[in-house]
């Protein structure tokens, strides 16, 4: 690399790195969490029959990851209510994005430009909060490096991880999914960002914190911007994913373990269970949950995981 | 005001403020709670198959300000339990109200004399709840206003505020209803006397704290005194209340926001959403929840306040 | 007792006292609590959807008790997640028993006399964890029973008392049902330990710790045995919880409570109860749940509790 272009980058890195979220980038991301929530299906008509809800649960979707990481550490829940202006401000964004007149705030930040800008500096404060949480967990738990992804995890998509619970206090239950079953794409890009960060803040990541921070932000920004422009929601990990899944978590055999075939291949194997009612809630298991058709190969196996995706949201819509 | 009554008051101020709540006035919270509890659907069977989650119920009822106010200020849950002899009081109270030979102890206490005398005094305990919650919380975080608000909330309503959770215990889930959703009556006698106590603690009412709690006490005793007297279910915030909302959260224009016109409205405003799926769920939105009828005006809004609240009703009733 | 084998049973409990868990015990209870979850209807598919769900539903029956004693006392949640060698290896055991080719771990684990002997050591597990809940809330609650009996019994059977939550996590949601509704027998036999070790560490059990251990171990281990090999599933309790229900939880009169006779029986008695609405919601209460037949008599309410109980699983199928 041109040492120059080095030095340029080195420049931005550390004016990233010192970088203050408060006031522009913090509001950035209120507004556009805010709008997220007002977009959702019910959420207009709750403002009218509920405000206080509303703003519980809009306060949920911009300190979520604050109030998720304060209960895995065993902190104060209202430590992210006492920080008294960025609640203020977090709801003065809120009333103004429900109850302007002629609703002007929420249509001018709708506008593509400005929505673009106010994403873009949201996926900024997102770096700052996943490595806040690696930081603050690194020096709680030294090397545990589980500790550290969990938790920058958590700081950074807290408002994802515990939206049941938050589409809860709207009176909205849909248990059947939930950011570990079909992950969103902003959880996955945290998830992503924890890894690294952690990996870099005990070395086994030979990156200095700055550029790490630089590179990811920019991966982060530009990728948004492109699914917003295009409206692709084509993921950039498709590639990588698929291969992890085909390498680690194709199983055994084709599908057998989906089947009662399964007893069969353990009995055949001169193997016995150890109690009757195993080998019932096995073949129980087998029967109920068919819908997946049975695919021969592992070069099959991720089609199968659409189709068995497929089949999981056809399930969860019939149990709606 | 003549010096007199104000000295005879201050007494009587002085006098309710170093009232000790153990032993008779928890016993009464104790009675009351469980009574209220034990006339909910369904748990007298429940008490039958199993006394054990009766018995959790109970303590939930009887010590949900507490339980709910550890968990938001990271104190131990089992907290609360280590107080030996209320749990021992509060499940002796539980006992006899449920399994007493021949019901006795239920229709005594039922009796409407005694029940409101009960009653009473479970309303003075509110006070010692409130007012302990937002001290402890002011001692913790000095001024923060919305802390101590939440955490003297917690402490006096906590019982309500989790009633969802309690609910689960004895095998019943209403996801579409909470009591942030619609407020019931102790829960916003609750909620407006930790404001006060709240403003009463950071000197914005220039109140002293006895005098405070005498008028909150009395208050909230005549109250619900009256309430059971008359049968009467109308709120004395009713007026305020919709002061408050007709001012405050009316919102744009009429229900526009309800419909799909937002989007005509803001489209022609040349505004243009960022992404063609917020389009689709703003629609889905607007389509999916049109049983409130649209209402013109803001005189209207009270009413229409009223009808989405019905439609709420009803759209949760068919849930259910 | 003769002294020569009392002199054996002392040596051997005190060799059992000072046994270490780690690695064997805990694998094996690793290994036997994720074909628990594997044999569970729909996991296998899980595995194959979503392996990030199956792998955190697996250490959540692998250290469920750990972070519901966690959460009871205000520690961090993340605490278990620390101790890196453990979740490694609980972790290569998940690994192992969904995805080995050609299912060999599973097959294996499930031959009858390898599942025994990993089942006999899971149960030694089990003492271990209760006596160090026990013994924790010991050291911070000094006397308070309950709580020593609340954080023995979470640190034994957590895994089963967040089911629900676990549950949750797969995607399934059962509120009809919990383990304080209808208590499983690993869960019934840790509370049962959990009140033996308070008892003792509190000095009203005059039995030495390790004596008692050695004894809950024998009792605990035989008795797994015995359901395992015979595939009964009477409880040895039947007869002591028979005998304390009838005594303590059959209430006042036969089932006069749970039909609306109970408001005629306090109304003849003289007695008014407070607000109309009381009187709605008992025979509301009353009316909706009478699928158990009435019994005459304190003689048939065990059968009457059994009958309650099929009545309770038939509500909880249909509602299913």
């Amino acid at each position: 690399m041109d040492l120059l272009e080095v030095l340029h980058l080195d420049e931005l890195s550390h004016g990233l790195a010192n970088l203050s979220m408060f006031p522009y980038f913090d509001m950035a991301h209120y507004i556009v969490s805010i709008m997220a929530l007002r977009e959702q299906p019910g959420v207009l008509q709750l403002s009218r029959v509920s405000p206080l809800a509303c703003w519980f649960s809009s306060m949920l979707f911009c300190f979520g990851g604050a109030v998720l990481s304060a209960i895995m550490l065993a902190e104060p829940l209202v430590a992210p209510l006492s920080n008294s202006t960025s609640v203020l401000l977090a709801s003065i964004t809120w009333y103004l994005m429900f109850y302007c007149p002629v609703d002007l705030v929420y249509c001018c930040a709708a506008l593509l430009p400005l929505r673009l800008v106010l994403t873009g500096m949201k996926e900024v404060t997102r770096t700052w909060k996943v490595l806040g949480g690696v930081i603050q967990a690194h020096n709680k738990y030294n090397d545990s490096l589980l500790v550290m992804i969990a938790i920058g995890w958590a700081k950074g998509a807290g408002g994802g991880l515990i939206s049941n619970f938050e589409q809860l206090v709207r009176g909205v239950w849909k248990p059947e999914t939930n950011e570990l079953l079909k992950m969103s794409y902003p959880t996955k890009i945290t998830l992503i960002g924890a890894v690294l960060f952690a990996l870099q803040q005990t070395h086994y990541l030979p990156l200095k914190k700055h550029h790490l921070m630089l590179i990811y932000t920019v991966f982060t920004v530009v990728n948004k911007a492109r699914i917003m422009l295009t409206g692709s929601s084509v993921s950039p990990f498709a590639a990588i994913e698929s291969t992890i899944y085909k390498t680690l978590f194709s199983g055994h055999s084709s599908y057998a373990a989906l089947t009662d075939e399964v007893e069969k291949t353990c009995m055949d194997k001169g193997a016995v269970n150890g109690t009757p009612s195993t080998k019932k809630s096995n073949e129980k298991g087998a029967g109920k949950h068919t819908p997946v058709s049975p695919v021969k190969g592992q070069s099959g196996s991720l089609k199968a995981k659409d189709e068995s995706e497929n089949a999981q949201t056809k399930h969860s819509k019939k149990k709606n």
